[in-house]
């Protein structure tokens, strides 16, 4: 952040995309870079990141997911043998063609995603079935050349994320695989982000490109465009079957593997800015905020001592029961711009001590999201932040609960459907009979497509809401990202 | 590991470049990649780079070393604004000029380094002295498209590593930095990985492109080449003068920053390897293994279920202590299977428990290194196991440490120089006028070159052992890789 003006100018109901685009520079989560469609991802975002690194990756070691890595350069003729990969990629795909002083005498992608090198992998190390389940996952950086409405964290060039690979006996436990890092994921957005989520199957037209049936994770955004915030793919043995990962059953006799493939990204952090973000900045959920409290300490010269001391204990007890404390004592910035500051990155605690504070034995506290402030005893801070830290993060998924509630709506027709996406946004839920067809005028009129086929929806009896045929399915319409 | 035979079957003393390619692959810690130069890193491999990123990252940010992330490309006009930068990672650039279905139309270089966006960055977010010193780091993959000698982990076109970048505010803050992050790197190698090391600078025509000065910490490996491990560079004002990163001090005047980078990569592993390893295959010094304790139980049908509760209480017990223990409890595979293929992963400490052991209340401890067996009474389990563990990282660092003392040689002249590389190996020292042309010689006659300038040697007094004009410093004349 520089040289810019502190806060944030635009109103988030107003105009969301500048909004974001303020908060993203100005609580320094990310910053442009020289290639256009890349990001700069800055410490306080890269701090997000490295929290929901962690949490996912403890979740799948305690599975046995082994860490691996995979190279960034794939061959061509590597990508060509799952033409459905390849195809669906290649719009989007970087080619290295020059290196050095000579040129390559094939070509090389950028990774857009390692099945292609992934799968002769687990082919090269499956014999029997001993050697399965296979599961694999690399943190890593791939490339997409998006041409078109590149915004950090939400769609990049370049992005982050981690990408698990795995090989199964059967249908059924590549099934199994795929929804229990479907169900990971959900616990990684609703109970460390705070964003709600509906777990759902995408289109057949929209699947993976290979995949046999893709899962999602859906949340709505405050502007009621739904954002998928990761997926996890059965792949059924269609890359087994390209790359050759067979294994030997109990019998001898040879059989294919069932492969999945899953990831979440750096795009998610763009879903957390959105959800809970207000027109101060930032919002962070506790569980995932870098820094959960924020002292900030009021003096002046006769009472430095006191209050730095009263404001240095308050912090070592915190750090001491494991929070992640921020003491702001910076001699050239006013109380006010600090205030200011930290509420625009979003700490979800603010500590404010000057020396009525100390004279007292007390302690001013300031909630993030509701502004809310309150009075407690010094000696029982520990007890108050955890009570408080604990609050806001229900809150804060409760409030993404409800909004979410609100913003489903039935529709009986395509005019239905496109006059309540038109006129009300959210998720519109209709009988479908699972063409593609059938979504296309929607798609036409008010740009938004079926996200998702929810896992849990009653089983439907009647007619599909656009061409009147048999429905197959419960289809949910939105706008998205 | 598929389909090879189990074991190693060079011995390291008779071929050790094939001893380090077979153990790299059979031991699950790397294996080749579809495009030449590139290696895919195994989940044992893995797991060693895990641990070395969590120790080192823990020691930088608890210096305030904050985590940021900057894109793979690079536009070449960025990197035309340091000549010497630009010049020195050309001959290994790979450049990215196809994208989708349309050629970009500036030059994209994939990352050899950061230094070109990261300088306009830390450009762009520093203003005062309250700003510096500005410290950030970054984990994450770079590509130096080497044309020969390619081996996994020493030498690899892409690989993995940090690069630390700091601004400070003048060249005696900046050579601190350089310093203590080599001190870092040193404590890394040495109590982790338990490679010893001598700190040195890079002599001047050896220095890393744009840099001032560059330190280095070199290990000497068994065949008694150096291994350069880590570096940590001063880059003076080369950085800040062609990127614009100034200042204004406590004065108001502005001023340019000193800069510095540091970084350590997957490389060390290839260190760790070599260091360390034996006929058998790894050796892992218990900090740095995954797995410090793998525990075989030995059972025939009648006793498979005491033996196999007590190994079970054994394993909990010790993981209950915080030590990292594998139960190897596999049906189809022999004990001596299990044996030779966890010597071949280098586990410290393995744990043999049969009937005998369960009944007698005893177990049985072999040492990885020495191949010791010892007997001792289950109850002391924890203690045994822990006296053992620090018993065996110091004994193999001390090892290291004596085997590089034994190592380094003094010459007085040329002849002596290229006589003592040829015919003994290993670190050659004599005084040194600091002129490239008299590494020369050596360099055509026997291919060793002056790996560095040890940052604690004795002042010298005398002439330069090749030309006989008066010497400046020390040189270590070495082989390396």
């Amino acid at each position: 952040m520089s040289g810019q003006e502190l806060g944030v100018t635009v109103s988030k109901d107003e105009d969301m995309a500048e909004w974001y685009t303020q908060v993203v520079q100005k609580a320094d989560m990310a910053d442009y870079a020289p290639v256009a469609g890349c990001m700069i991802i800055e410490p306080w975002g890269m701090a997000i990141w490295e929290r929901i690194k962690e949490t996912f990756d403890n979740k799948i070691k305690e599975d046995g997911v082994e860490s691996v890595y995979f190279p960034l350069f794939i061959p061509e003729k590597y990508l060509e043998k799952e033409r459905e990969l390849l195809e669906g990629f290649l719009p989007e795909m970087a080619w290295i063609e020059d290196t050095g002083e000579e040129q390559v005498k094939d070509k090389i992608a950028v990774r857009p995603t390692s099945e292609s090198v992934i799968a002769p992998y687990m082919s090269d190390n499956i014999q029997s079935y001993r050697d399965l389940p296979f599961r694999i996952n690399q943190w890593a950086n791939v490339v997409r050349w998006e041409v078109s409405d590149t915004r950090p964290f939400l769609r990049t060039r370049e992005f982050l994320w981690q990408e698990g690979h795995t090989s199964e006996k059967d249908s059924e436990e590549a099934m199994e695989e795929t929804l229990r890092r479907l169900e990971q994921y959900r616990e990684v957005l609703e109970d460390l982000m705070a964003i709600s989520v509906i777990k759902g199957r995408k289109p057949e037209h929209d699947k993976f490109p290979g995949a046999k049936i893709t899962t999602t994770v859906e949340s709505l955004m405050p502007d009621r465009k739904s954002l998928q915030s990761a997926t996890s793919h059965h792949l059924g043995t269609n890359f087994s079957e390209a790359y050759d990962i067979t294994y030997s059953d109990e019998n001898g006799e040879e059989r294919l593997a069932h492969t999945t493939s899953w990831g979440l990204s750096t795009r998610v952090i763009g879903g957390l800015i959105m959800a809970h973000g207000d027109d101060q900045g930032l919002v962070l959920p506790p569980e995932i905020a870098p820094k959960q409290v924020v002292i900030v300490p009021i003096w002046q010269e006769e009472n430095e001592e006191e209050v730095r001391g009263y404001a240095e204990s308050v912090q070592e007890e915190l750090e001491g029961e494991g929070f992640r404390v921020e003491l702001d004592d910076r001699e050239h910035r006013s109380p006010g711009y600090k205030f200011n500051e930290w509420e625009l990155k979003g700490v979800p605690l603010r500590i404010e001590i000057g020396p009525d504070e100390a004279g007292s034995g007390e302690l001013t506290g300031v909630h993030r999201d509701t502004g809310e402030q309150e009075r407690f005893d010094r000696n029982e801070v520990v007890h108050h932040v955890e009570e408080d830290l604990d609050e806001m993060q229900d809150r804060l998924l409760e409030e993404q609960q409800e909004f979410q509630e609100d913003n489903v709506r039935e529709a009986g027709s395509e005019g239905e459907i496109i006059d309540t996406i038109r006129e009300e946004g959210g998720y519109v839920k209709a009988n479908w009979c699972g063409q593609e067809e059938c979504e296309e005028p929607v798609k036409d009129e008010v740009h938004a497509e079926i996200v998702m086929v929810p896992l849990e929806e009653e089983d439907i009896d009647g007619a599909c809401a656009v061409c009147g045929e048999e429905a197959e399915e419960v289809a949910y319409f939105s706008k998205n990202y």
